[in-house]
Formats: C-alpha cells, structure tokens, sequence
C-alpha cells in the first residue's frame, strides 16, 4: 500500500532542545502553493469571541512523553489539534464528505453528529454528505445529505446512519469520485485498515494536487490503536461487558463447579478483557492474547480451574476473542477439518476453551463441572456512547473540523496526554497497541485475579 | 413416576349448580385424623388485626373460565390462596425447608426470601433450613440455616443463593431426610420435572402417614406451565430479551442486507419470543416451536427473507431454541455425524438456522447478507428480577405459606384470572401451556411482524 | 358534565341467570338505524385467516367476579373486547383522530402507534390524523398526519408525540371540529376528567345523529381507574420508582441516623407507593392517601421513627403525592399564608414532610438526624414504557380499534381480570380506584414494613 | 488551620534544567532518622515477579504542563506515584485505618474495597479498621474490622460501607486515637476541607515525631480539585445526570412552551453541568458558578426563553447549584425574610430560577408556560461507580498503599496528565479547580447551547 511512499510524504519532522522532537503532520500548503487564506468564522461567532486566545497557539505541541527525569530527553511531540486564526477555506466552498468503515462501535453517530454540527455552527458549512455503507460507497451509490437537523438525535442510537462495510477500498474510484463531486474535505472514520486506506487517499490527493483535506477519525473499539490514550467507544463497551461479567458470576455461583466464560472482544489486543476484568473484581481468569497460556499440565489452566473450583466452588473467566490463537490452530489441524462448519464454530474462542474445558473434565478427573458460555459481542457493539465517550467524541470531531478547516491534511487524530493533537498517519497504522505483559497494569490485573502468569 | 397414583389421590372434585367444578387440593386432614388446630398468629398481629375480612373464607374458589356466555356453563374453580382462620402447626412446631431445582430464573431468591420472612414474620416460625444444591442436597449435603437478616438483600441478586442442580431426585432418600430431620414443611421450588417430584414426596410422605406439608412452588422462566396466569420471572425475561433485540436490530441497520438472529428461552413453548417480538416492534420475523416451518421454496422462509431485505435492506428474526427441531434433526442426520463437537454446536437451533441462511444465501441467489447471531439466554437467565416480579413472587411465596400453615399438602400455587388458589399438582404437571396458534395473540404477532404463516 | 344524560344513555343493562348481568356499551345501531355492515377485512388478512374462531363471539362476555362461591351469585359482566366478523365503516370511509390529554405517563406512545399500525395494517384504514396538544387542539391548532411510518420508532421515546394540555375541553367547539373535519372515529386517550369530557362529545355526537365512534382509552399513572387491572404505564412506574428508593436507601444507610424520603406519584390513590414499597423491601414507611396517620405522640410516625432509628441506624420513607393533605391543610393555615411561594412548596407533602421531621428531632429530642428528600416524580413519568406495558398497549390500542370498526361508541376499554372488555364511560368515572386499607394487599405491606397502623 | 506551617513543612520543592520543578511530598525520612528498609514483598509475588521493571525508578516524575512550545520553559512535575524497591514497613507491623469523610460520591466502597485488598494481597498486611461516620468516630466510636472477605462485594453498592459525616475534626483527640490504637497508616477520604484536615493530622503527626504515613485521597464528586486530571466519581455522575436530562427534555416536547429545569451538584464549580451538557446534546441553556448571568432586559435569560420557546417550542436549563448565588442573595434580601421555611427553599437555585421564571412568564408576557423542575442529586449520589471509575479507584487506591508503604507522608495523590502522581497537600487545598469560562472548553458548550455569554 506503498508504506514507503507514505512514510516520505508524510514525515515531517524537526528538532528542539534537550532532546525535542516534532512529528508533525502534511498541509496542503505543502503541495499547493500561493492558497489563499481567510480569517477564521468562529471570531465573530458570539460563543467564541469572549474567550482569550481561543485560537491555538501556532507553536503549541503536545508532549508524548510525561514520566520523565529531571536532565532526560523531552522526546516526541504532535502538534496541537485546535482552531487556528486563519482558515483555508471559504465556508461556502467547502464541499464535505463523511464515511464510515469497519465493525459497530458505540459513538460512530456521535462523531457523525458533531462533524456534520463542527462544520456548519462554526464555520457556517452547509455542504455534508454521508458515504453510504463504507468506502464502496464512494463509486457504488448515492449520498446521503447531512444536516443539522437530520444529524439531531442520532447520536442516542447505537450503530451508524451511514451504514458501513469492511474492504471495498479502490483508491483511483475513491479519488475520482472526489473529484467529480467537487469534495474537498474527506472525514474517514474506522480502524486500522481504514486509516492505511485514508493514507493512501492523501497521496493520491497529493498526486493529483487537488486542494482536498483528508482527515482520519480513529476508530476501534479494541483500543489497539497506538499513540492516542484509548479510542472511542472503547469506555462504554468496558461498561457494558460489566453485564456479561456479572451474569456469568451470577451462573457460576449458582451451581457446583459452576464456570461461567465470557468472551469479549480483542483480536490482537487484550484491552477490553483486562479492563473489564479490573472494573468487575468477579473474574478469576483472564486470557489475551499478548499473553500465551497452556491449558494441561503444572502451571496450566486447567491446574488452575481444579484450584479454583476447589477453593472457592465457582469461577468466572475472561477470554479476548484473539486469545491462545496458536493452541487453536493446533487443535484444530489435529481434527483434520473434517467437518467444515462444526470447525469453523471451533474457531471462536471462547466456545473452543469451553469446549476443551467441559472434555478435560468429563474425561480426565471425574469432577462433574457446569460451564456456560457467553459471548456477548454484538450486544456490546450495538449500544449507544455513554456520556463519557459523547464528550470525548464531540471533541474528536471538531479537532478533525478544526484541522480540515486549517489546511492540514493527511492526518488523525487523538488525545495524546489528554490533549487533543493532529498525528502523522503512519504513527498509528505502522503497529498496534498492546498490553504490555511487562508492564505494571497487567500486573495489577495478575494481582487481582491471582491468575498463574503461565510463563 | 406414578402419575396414575397421583391423578388418584391428588384428585378432590367437588360440583355445584350451573356446571361449577371445584378441582381441591388434598389436606393433612385427608389421611390424619383428629390433627388439632390453632388460632392464626396473624389474629394478633398488629398488620392484620385492622383488616376487615382478612382471613380467606373457607368457600372460597377462582374461576378459570371467565369468558362466558349468558348461560354457559360455570366450569372449573380452584381454591382460593390465603390465610386461614386456623392453622394446623403451632410456630415452635414448624420446621420448614427450601429447596430450588433446575435452571436459573429470575425471581428464585425473591421467592426464597418471602418464604422466610412470611413464616418468620407472619407466623413467627424460626426454624428454616435451605437445601443446598436442589433435590440431591437432601441426601448429601449440609444445609443452609435461613434468617430474615440471612436473606435481607438476596432479592437484590440474580441466581439461587441455595444453590441448583438438575434431576438428583431419589424419593426414598430424600422423605427419609425430611423424616430424619424432623422437617414437616417443604417448599420446592422449580419446573415441570421438579414439580412431578415433589408430587412423588407428597405420596410417599402420604404413604408414611407423616404430618408434613408438601407446597410446590412452579418455576420456568419459559411461561410454559399450565393453568397459573404467568410464571414468576418471565415478566423480567421479556423485558430484558428487549436488548438483545436492539442490538440485532442496530446490527441489521448498519449493514447492506444486514440479518440479527437472536435465539430466546422456550425449549417447547414461545412465550418469550411471542411477547419479546410484541413488545419490541423490531422483530421481523418469530419462529416458535408451537409454529412449524420451512427454509425453502414459495412460502418458505429464505423467500420470506429474500423479499424483507429487498423491501428493508434489513432485518431481525427473533427464534425460542425448541423451534424447528425436525428440521433440525434431518439436517444433523443428513450430516452422518462425522464430528460430534462440531454438530453438538449445530444443535443450537440459532447457530444452526444461522447456518443455513448464510449458506443458502452464499449459495443460490448471490446476495450478499451479512448475518450476526446473539444468544443471550444467560444474560436474560442471571439477572435479579424486576419489581413486577419481585411483588409476584412475594404473593406466591405466602400463599404457598399461608396453604402449608393451614394444612394444605401435595399442591402448588399461582394466580389463575390473577387471583392466587392452590392448585392440584396434576394439573399443572400433566402437560405443558403452549402458545396456540390458532388463537389470537398469535395472530397479533403474525399480524405485526407481517411473517408468512407457514402453512 | 351531564353525567344525569350519560348514565342515562350509558346504562344498557342485561340480565341471565343465576344472577348474570351483563354492562353493556352503547353502539352506533342505538340511534342510527339500517346502518350498512361489511365484512370484516381480517377474514382476507393472511395473519388471520388461520386462525380457528379468530372473531370474537357476539355472546362473549367477560366476568368481573373472580372470587366465587358454590351457589352464589354470577354477578357483572362486561362485553369482551375483539374483532367482529362484520364491521360498519369501510376501510376508505374511515377518517380517524386521536388525541392525549393530561399528564405525561409511560405507553402514551405505543398506544398511538398502536392505534395507527392496528387501524392501517388489519383495516386498510390510511385517514388518521393526531390532534395536537390535547383537546384544545380540535379547535386552536394544525393537526398531524399519522402513518405507520411516522409512527414507526415512538414507541421508544418518552412522552406523547401528539403534545398534551390540561383542561380546554369545549364540547361544541370540538363536535364541530369532528363535523367540520368528517372525522368519524375519535380515539381520546386521558384520564378521569378526559374520559368524563369523552362521554360529553359521545353524547352531544349522538344527539346531533353523527356517524362517529368515540372511544376512550384510559389513562392513569396511578393505577386510580376502577373496573380495569391494571392502567398502562404502572408497571413502568413501579420499576422506574426503584430507582429513588435504592437512591434513598444509600443515602440513609451512609449517615448516623439517615432517613431517606421519596415522594412518589398519587394525588388519591397510593398504588405506586405500595407497590414500589412491597417490590423493594428497603422501605420502612409507606405513606398514602387512603390511610391517614398522624405525626406527634403514641403511635404517631415521630414516635415511630425514633424507634426504628433506635433500632436500625437508618430508614427509608416513601408518601405518596396525596398522603396526609389533612395535616398539610392545618400546617398551611396555622402558618397563615405570608409568603405565598414558600407555602406553595411547603404544599409538596415530601417536602412539607421532611421540614416536619427535621424540625422535630431538631427541636425535640435533641437527636440529630441527616435527612435526603428524593422526587423522582417527573424522571418517572417521561421514560418510555417497558416491555410488559409496551405489550398491554398493544392490545389496549387494537381493542379500541377493534370496538370502534365494530361500531360501538361512548365506550372506554381495558382488561377485566386479565381479558380486554368494552366498558361502559360512567363506570369508570363514577369513582376512583383506591388502595382498600382493610384489603389483604395493604395487611402485607404493613407486615412487611411493620409500620404503624396509625388508628 | 496552620496554612503556614503546612505550606513550610509540605513544601519540597528541587529545580532541573531548562525550567524543571519538581514539587515533592514529604517522607518519614525527613523527619525520622535512621528508619530501616525492608525489601518490597511484591518481589516475591508471583504476579509482579514476571514484570520487568515493575518498581518505579526513584527519579521517576510527571510533568504537568503537556501543551509546550519548543523552546518553552517544562514547568512543574510531581514525583510518579507506585511500588518502590524498599518499604519502610514490614508488613506485619502494619496497622492501617480508612476514613471516609463528606458527602456520597460513587466509588467511596472501590476505593476502600482497594485499599484493603491492595494491603492485604500487595503487602501481606492484616491490620486494617475502619473508622466509623468519618472524623468524629476516630474518638467517638468503635472501629470496624476490615478484610478482603467482608469489603469482597461492596463495590457494586453505592454510599460507602464506612459511614460518613461532615466536620468533626478534633485534630489532638484524632491523633490520640492513632497513637493509643497504634496505627500507622492513615488514609484520609474526602474533600478539599477533609483534605485539609488530613494536613493537619500530618503536621501533628509530624510534631509527634510518630512513624505514621498519612495519605489523603481526593473526594469530590465536582471535579474541583485542582491538579488531578478528575476526580473519582466525576464519570458516573455525569453519566447519571444523562437520565434527568432526557427525563427534562421529554417533559418539555410535550407540552406547548414547555420548559425542563434540571438542577445538577456543583456549589463552586460547573464541571458536571458542562459535560453532562456537552455529553446530552439537549440542553439548551447551561448556568454555571463561573459564569455569571442576569435574568431581565436586553441578553438576558427570560430574553433567551422566550427567543427559545419561539422558535422549538421548548427548551431545557441545566443549572448547577452554585450558580447565579448573587442573584439569589438579592431575591432573598428583597423578600424581607418574612417567611424562614420557604425561603430556605428558595436557597435551591433550581427552585428559585423555577420560580422566577414563571413569575415571569405569568406577570409580563402572558406567554402560557408549562415549567417541570428535576433535581436528581442524592438519585446521583447515591449510584455505584461505573466500569471508568471502578479502575479509576483502584488505580488511586493501589498508589496510595504503595506511597504509604514506601514511607511518603502528607501527600495527595491522582492522575496527572494521565499518570498518577504523589502531590502535596498545600496544592489540591489551597485552591478550587473551576472551569475557566475564557477557556475552550466553555467556549465549546456555547456554541453547542447556542445560549447568550451573558457579558
């Protein structure tokens, strides 16, 4: 996807004292010379003008790193996201588009919302459209005119009123379908895969010299994206996994040996699971899939279970669905794939561990267990923001206005530290945030549950 | 189990004038003779000593029938739940057990903690005892000893602070616990199954001339029981199915030819899929056992689904897990078994039609469906009850204490037309309540979710 | 209001035997003769057509008497509600409104949408329009065209989509709004004083010998409507007042002598405080309007709260809207009425409680107490009904619907021991429900909070 | 209070290059000489053991300033809270107590909950009490046992298991009792005065020359501690407020120039009325302590209304209860006092705007409105912490169990920037954080209100 390519145009970095560092991101004053400027609407909007500088400072930088020694290097910086005292775009030229890629999260109509309110009550936008169900929808059906008013309550259903889809990205139709519209601020919303697609909109934008913004909103509900302090949604879909938790708890306790398994989302990182985990206080197992586990032998999980059940006559385990994928792989090469479907149920986790779970127990120690599974999944996905992400949504959406409204381009953006800054694209699609299994929370988290570490 | 016995003994009818039946319950007083009596405690009681007619009068009985004609016949009555005058235990003598069977419901702790706090309260009887772990903890565990302070807050929770289990009935062991213990009233609370056992320990109880009250108390979270208005905790089912509901239907929306299938309770009745469907007015689609159906050709259900997504681009088909079992078990033996996991997991008739939709639609027509399926029977099963059910289960739990009090033996309890009688364990036990679809909230639904009739 | 005329016309009575009587509705037949009938369109609805006696008898009567004794009397009856096989408007002939009066209560939404849906889909109906604000809007306002789809999401929300008011019921102003408009089905939803001003336009609709159906639907939040079970929107009370007491519950358990005081809804009836009451078990005091009390003295609730204070460290109070207005009457007047603002608050009975009790242990008895006074009056009366009562206004909304095709008029509609029936206007405006204090219901909220009696 | 002596004795502050502070807290050390070390039992604990670099380096700190310029001074840091390599006690030398103090905030029971099970499970510690209803118990009432058994559930329940009062702050008797008892660690709960105290029982402790670590952790459901990034509690008060908002906002639609007043916590600062503002999307005006308005004449709030209700026909007002207490003040002088009960209502700002705005309305527009006013605090209050604050609280409470096990005293502690951080007394107390109305943030709910600035 011509990461390299990316990697050149986007990289802008410059130096300071005491060790720092700017990653700064592409404007298009950096392909398109001459544009003219205007000053920014919000200064004679009444809600603004009484605030002392409003308009963020040019110079001002987000710090990434806050622990920090009394002589060491300060380290890297983003630029601030903000509005800025010049715009570049006259408001009745700016022709906006919005799109939505990739799995449910709570707060996609939210973002929707407070874009399509940013652009017009401060900066006087009318022209908004919505991309109908992901990036195929650029070249494969009509808009959807977004207004104030069409946008009014959406924000209190779960789900997104643009509709969405994975894949579909052809980057020359996209781009042609820009530029025959006349858009010129594109607002993409989505995870990881969607924001490598956004990057390589840019340089396409970039290479036909258009004057279009292309503004990337983060999304994901596992908060594997790297940099920013969590994404969007990921809060009220901790909150909400608080249900399956409890219920599990709630089976498990009810009956002898009762374990109750909930899984949760978390393909490649264990956030939700951890933090779900300590929010509850009632799970005594947690699987993701930054750590490996084994399930036989001393030290296993399944040692684990028999002290557990022994001890307290219940348990409840947290599975992330990107959890032991490799004892997976193996179990299922050794049935041979027989069975297409009954396999590829098996390769949902968590009905795959409650599986191996209830045969170790039938078989091997004659300890008469009842397990019930949960997989709570969807009923998380589908709910609508708490207020917590509302707000943090809402300033999300008008950092990516600001910043579109500003010239700047080829960008995402995130609270970094608690602010809000604008970061190179290649900062958070190059790898994911993790749980680091050396790090103090999953310790926390180890401590809580008094879990083996199965290293 | 006896049921011939049972209809024999448990059988007391009683005619009147204009076709009236009067179906009795039996009484300690029908095989022990010269049982003395004693005053109501609640004659002294400062609650009820202000109440006019508080004491149920002894001719007392609830019409079944109360559609009627002019001059039809009267029908079937059963006698009316309450306080009596007399009681046949003095409240040092009493000493009372409680026993919960099966799976989890809502309501369970609710309608163990009134069956304490009635005795204890009403007729100052102190010495309770949980069985711990349903029928087979008579014979082989400790018990439970039970206060007012004990259970103060227990209705707060999900689950069974007794404990459950399934089957473990053993008749002779179990009256042999209740004799050597000195217990002479037991509460049982549970299913079907449950129930044609405590049926069982009333004859035996009869047959050893024993003076102990046998008091059923019907638990099924499925409504399928017949004869009693509703089952305690279904009210807090159908309610809580609400949100698994809105998130097939959020899911469906946000997706080109999105399906939500959500699998609710009801093993041979769908109640709770009938009224989740009534009450959500997302539903566009209900499978119940009651109603059977078809996948393919003209009538059939992928036509039913092909033309809804064509009308909608979405929907959500709501399933109660007994529905369509013969399909289901042609297609497990058309499969020859092959892999007995992968199957086994078929058998989740959810799963299963999951299955088939999205192979008919990968298959035959070219439509791409995106399908997601959510089974939340233990989030629904686990949760506390809500505050209709909490007062249901506070009624149930003194009638079935105020019948055992004044003698009553070998029933169960619960509102027929809304008013609380005591019922003949035959009655209830002998088949099962079931939607009928020939009737008219079927039609209702039919009507509203506008699904093809399948006939 | 004519009440003379209305019992007059109302009163359709009808004798059988062993003494039957039947309560029977006016119908358009009783003063429009040769009518022209059709047949009903349900007989071509697929939905219905399978359904084995799908039309309700012509002889269906519904019994009020539940509790029966062997030879005794049949008692009162009413007509059961549900569809005809003949109706006496076209489909195309129909030109329905509807309207909402008084205050807000849960289930005013589905009841609309309810009327819409069941009027379009089972009879092909399209005219159907919305009075906007309550009664006033015949004459002063734009209506609102309605159609399944406007009405389509309603359900969900909070409120009444059509507006609401008190009062402005001019009969000719609206006779003349209904004659003016063609309307010919007139479905008012409100409470007492709305169903009187409902039998008002009956009346003056049938001395101007208009082909028009009027049927009421009733409204309370307070459950103070006689002859029906239940009134819609209770049950969502009743949960939703949970809430407040768990809230006041803490709040008095986290203080050295805390009482918590909620004031919940019921000018004249105390049905949602004892039912909250008996749901929650954290109450110690139920206060309501059908049994007075007293404050100061033996017996009186000063004495009382001293000693469960004494005894527990803490208690929850809950009165309702209409409790103690004998008190709060000579409160007022020994103030003699200087400050009209303060004295308006003081007339909250929860507040006016709360100052008496905190004015009390503050001067007398030298105990210092912390209280919290809770109105959770306005949060419970604006969500949007559960699922329980969302189902009951299905079936309300269909029985009214139902009924008027059927042609009859000035009738009210609701479920008699559990089955929808048509009742006449004056037997559900003669008198208000109320909590009978000599009735079992209130002897067990007296055991269970072991409050005074206060007598 | 010895502002003084606190400010000379806390203050330790050390400078590093390129403008860096470093704002200590101080340490047994610093006062008790030759204390022996002992090595971390966290060392041992086999779910730390696999952590690298689990301990915090000694020189680790957090800056507070995160928006820089490049070449701008790096301002203030605060030593990084967490387990060091050494402890100053060994752990069956420990005796610790918790103190809550103040009003209900949810996460009181999560923090005690932690602090028990971090001591217990981090340090092997097994003296820990609970000082009952806050300050005055430490001299006035006996202690309460706590181990991990009895706080296993308590976080799920709202209020706090301790008990709490305000005042009662006797520093020498306080002292007293932690001698006699031989405490050791103190852990303070409360707000900006109860922090305050907690200074003062530092110094004494100090004067003493006793090895006792006091540590404070911040309470205050206003989020006006100044430093920390919020305070504990914050989240789900904000979340909570969402129901009285919606509940406002429904009560308003449905009625002709409706208004929803809804009052929410705040005496000096707006902090939850701006994100419960910013988070809804339904207020349309929001009064905060900050930011002073005026109700008649040209810009004026009865302006706004009238402008309001003109053209949605409704409009909600959230108010936190510190604002416009100049306005009242006048009102309240105006009135005379004639009339104490009332106008001790009228001290609820939410009451008082009520009133006056119908005053308004009634006397000068003869503009008919229909006003509802929701003050939903203690049901606030009084809620368990959600999932966001659950983690929150343990975080807190692990870092000031770590801090004081590490020898720190008189310090503070909370998320600075995201990482929490030991702070000193003098700076949460010496002043209140309080939205800048100049700032972006206020701007940002201006322009979403559209409401005037009222300059």
């Amino acid at each position: 996807m011509g990461d390299g390519g990316c990697a050149a145009t986007n990289t802008k970095i410059e130096e300071g004292e005491g060790g720092y560092i700017l990653e700064d991101v592409p404007h298009l004053n950096d392909y398109l010379h001459s544009l003219p400027t205007y000053p920014n609407p919000l200064q004679d909007n009444p809600a603004y003008s009484v605030v002392k500088q409003y308009f963020v400072d040019v110079d001002d930088t987000v710090a990434q790193k806050i622990v920090v020694h009394k002589n060491g290097d300060r380290g890297i910086h983003f630029r601030r996201a903000g509005p800025r005292q010049k715009v570049y775009f006259k408001s009745d030229e700016v022709h906006a588009c919005i799109v939505t890629c990739g799995g449910l999260c709570p707060g996609l109509n939210t973002v929707i919302r407070e874009i399509v309110c940013g652009l017009h009550y401060m900066y006087g936008v009318s022209k908004i459209i919505g991309i109908d169900g992901g990036y195929m929808g650029f070249y494969s059906k009509n808009t959807i005119t977004l207004t104030p008013k069409v946008v009014n309550d959406i924000h209190k259903r779960g789900g997104t009123v643009l509709g969405t889809s994975r894949g579909g990205h052809d980057t020359s139709k996209i781009v042609d379908s820009i530029q025959d519209r006349g858009i010129n601020q594109v607002y993409v919303i989505g995870g990881d895969g969607t924001q490598k697609g956004a990057a390589v909109i840019y340089e396409e934008v970039r290479r036909r010299g258009l004057k279009v913004s292309v503004a990337g909103i983060p999304k994901t509900i596992d908060n594997d994206i790297p940099v920013i302090d969590r994404s969007f949604g990921f809060d009220t879909a901790v909150e909400e996994a608080q249900r399956a938790i409890n219920a599990a708890h709630v089976e498990a306790e009810s009956t002898e040996n009762g374990i109750g398994v909930v899984k949760l989302m978390g393909r490649y990182s264990g956030f939700i699971a951890m933090y779900a985990t300590l929010a509850s206080r009632d799970v005594d197992c947690c699987l993701i899939p930054e750590s490996p586990f084994f399930l036989e032998g001393k030290g296993g999980l399944f040692q684990f279970i028999r002290k557990r059940l022994k001890e307290n006559g219940h348990m409840v385990i947290v599975i992330a669905e990107g959890a032991g994928q490799d004892l997976l792989t193996e179990s299922m090469q050794s049935m041979g794939q027989q069975d297409a479907s009954g396999n590829k149920q098996l390769q949902d986790v968590g009905f795959w561990i409650s599986h191996r779970i209830k045969d170790h127990f039938a078989k091997e120690h004659n300890m008469a267990i009842t397990l019930k599974y949960i997989d709570p999944t969807y009923m998380i996905r589908a709910i609508p923001s708490n207020a917590s992400d509302n707000v943090y949504c809402t300033l999300l959406a008008h950092s990516a206005v600001h910043g579109a409204m500003a010239g700047y381009t080829g960008f995402t953006c995130g609270p970094v530290n608690g602010r809000h800054s604008y970061i190179p694209f290649n900062r958070i699609t190059e790898k994911q945030n993790k749980v680091v299994i050396t790090d103090r929370m999953w310790a926390r988290l180890l401590s809580s549950t008094n879990q083996p570490s199965f290293l």
